[in-house]
């Protein structure tokens, strides 16, 4: 399991929407097949191992890191060929907690012996992938690129290149992973953001969504020919007019409101890229996951353009966080936490 | 010398003022003694490399990473050393930029063969203790526990144990290696703090400075009784009644000032450990050679303790910084950086 869980490591970041999954197949104390789910809509972990194997895999045992599938999605169902290559037994690590999963007990049906084999390694692996499913809301990531003292922009709402290309680079591979991208309409109309996720080889880009208040958008915003239809949340009933190149829903959407309806949309992961006040009612509804700072080596003083613009009444009231990960991107750091 | 230079590095830290030096004694092409200086007060490098020989240095070469020195000062000069040893050529990387030192003019007037052997690691190791010769003031450290969003306390002051105890007895660390530590007159009010380095086996407490500005200072601070006389800079004659116990000075004290005149006390180095008021002085002249933060896994939100007070006009007016280190502390991190 520790292999199979070493080879779903490996591909962590590239398989899109789905979860990285490793499998070892094993029979009389060899290793004869091993595999690794490599990307979106291609073969899963148990096929790419079953179709590596050195010698017949009847009878053997696999290990897997997450419950096999038993549903028709992008490709067929795993337990199928787990039954077809005649294997014995079946150790998976994490249960799949989509509903429409159940590949232990279509596997146990059949006669295999299934065991699952709990590991809080593979557990936090697959935290991310399952936490919508228990909470009915997508997963939610707030992203913001910050100076050292915790500045989105100078005071005058000056925020272009406040990091290096490593980190830009990495802010269109989080958004590649995402179903959706949201930012305020205060944003939109002073960047005119894109909102695509440009990464080497393409790309997949994410819902673009507007949490756009009372702002009036005017014609010809980039996101009106983003590969997928925008969708804007507003007060003002002018926006209607773009109704059609978009989809404009009226009324008071708070960002609960929002995540509602994005989740009844399938939006299963969404991606906040701000500004000030967008992160800020995310953060104070306590509507998120993930932060993800990219701080640069910069001090920039007073700005009205926070990370958080709310003020903590006392320590045990203000925002708490878990540190995740540090990683250095050329002269910036990308600094994960999750909510405490 | 890339031996020399690896001997130096394990004694990082635990040199005190001094910086961590490595030789190494080499004849016939063996070698013969090494040694690093363990500890501000006790023998340099030369002598320990010298009383390790095991066998009779005269004629050897010696590579040591730093000039040796030429004065008196806690300990007699390592060239007599060399000369009683009978040692022969003389390899050294950096120069020694202290004025008092002039060890390689000494060797060679001896008649030995003294070979300056340039490297750029060795450079970066001792560019921190030589910069205040070149400068003519304290090298600077400025330290700040914050949130993530760059507040030092929440707006009404709350600050106590923002940050957890990795990164409190780091900072205890950082104190011994200073000799001086400097703190506002709002910060001495209201925390009352020793300002002493609290670390295992004891620790060498830095001077304490205080830049009181206007500040009335009560009797029975904790300054008071510290080991080093504390030295006060106001423009509060009533401060001048704790003269004696302290030294106070009164008059109009830029931190370019205290500087000066710290340095004319022979303090080479300065630990600035805030509030964000003094912060924001010594940040907005200029004078400072690393910020230290230690960034707790918070958000503050809107509060009017931040790191720097004062607007940048432009992007590049903002303060730049140069990342040198990055290391994680229990929960918090410890964000090291330079002046760009």
């Amino acid at each position: 399991m520790k292999m199979a869980f070493d080879l779903a490591c490996m591909t962590v970041g590239q398989t899109g929407k789905n979860p990285a999954v490793g499998a070892v197949i094993v029979k009389e104390g060899k290793v004869i097949g091993m595999g690794a789910h490599l990307g979106y809509g291609k073969p899963h972990a148990e096929r790419q191992a079953l179709s590596s194997c050195s010698e017949d895999p009847a009878g053997a045992d696999i290990y897997v890191t997450l419950e096999p599938c038993s549903h028709h999605g992008k490709t067929p169902p795993c337990t199928e060929a787990i039954m077809e290559a005649g294997l014995s037994n079946i150790h998976y690590g994490a249960k799949d907690l989509n509903p429409k999963v159940s590949g232990h007990q279509v596997l146990a049906d059949a006669g295999l012996n299934v065991f699952h084999q709990p590991d809080e390694a593979i557990d936090q692996l697959y935290a991310p992938f399952f936490s919508h499913l228990e909470r009915h809301r997508p997963n939610v990531t707030l992203k913001c690129a910050m100076s050292l003292d915790g500045k989105l922009a100078l005071d005058d709402g000056t925020s272009t290149w406040i990091t290096g290309e490593a980190a830009r680079a990495d802010v269109h591979q989080e958004r590649h992973v995402h179903d959706a991208i949201l930012v305020g309409g205060g944003t939109l109309l002073h960047d005119d953001p894109m909102l695509t996720a440009r990464i080497e080889g393409g790309g997949v880009s994410p819902v673009p969504v507007v949490m756009a208040g009372g702002h009036v958008l005017p014609d010809g915003l980039k996101i009106f020919e983003h590969p997928e239809r925008a969708i804007i949340y507003t007060t003002n009933e002018t926006n209607l007019k773009h109704d059609g190149i978009c989809e404009v829903k009226v009324g008071e959407w708070s960002p609960e409101a929002i995540l509602d309806d994005l989740y009844g949309k399938g939006i299963s992961s969404l991606f906040v890229e701000g500004g000030a006040r967008v992160l800020t009612a995310f953060i104070k509804e306590g509507l998120y996951d993930r932060i993800l700072t990219y701080v640069a080596p910069k001090i920039f003083g007073e700005s009205r353009h926070a990370l958080y613009k709310e003020q903590s009444a006392s320590m045990e009231a203000a925002v708490q966080l878990e540190m995740v990960d540090v990683e250095k991107l050329g002269s910036d750091l990308k600094l994960t936490y999750r909510k405490a």
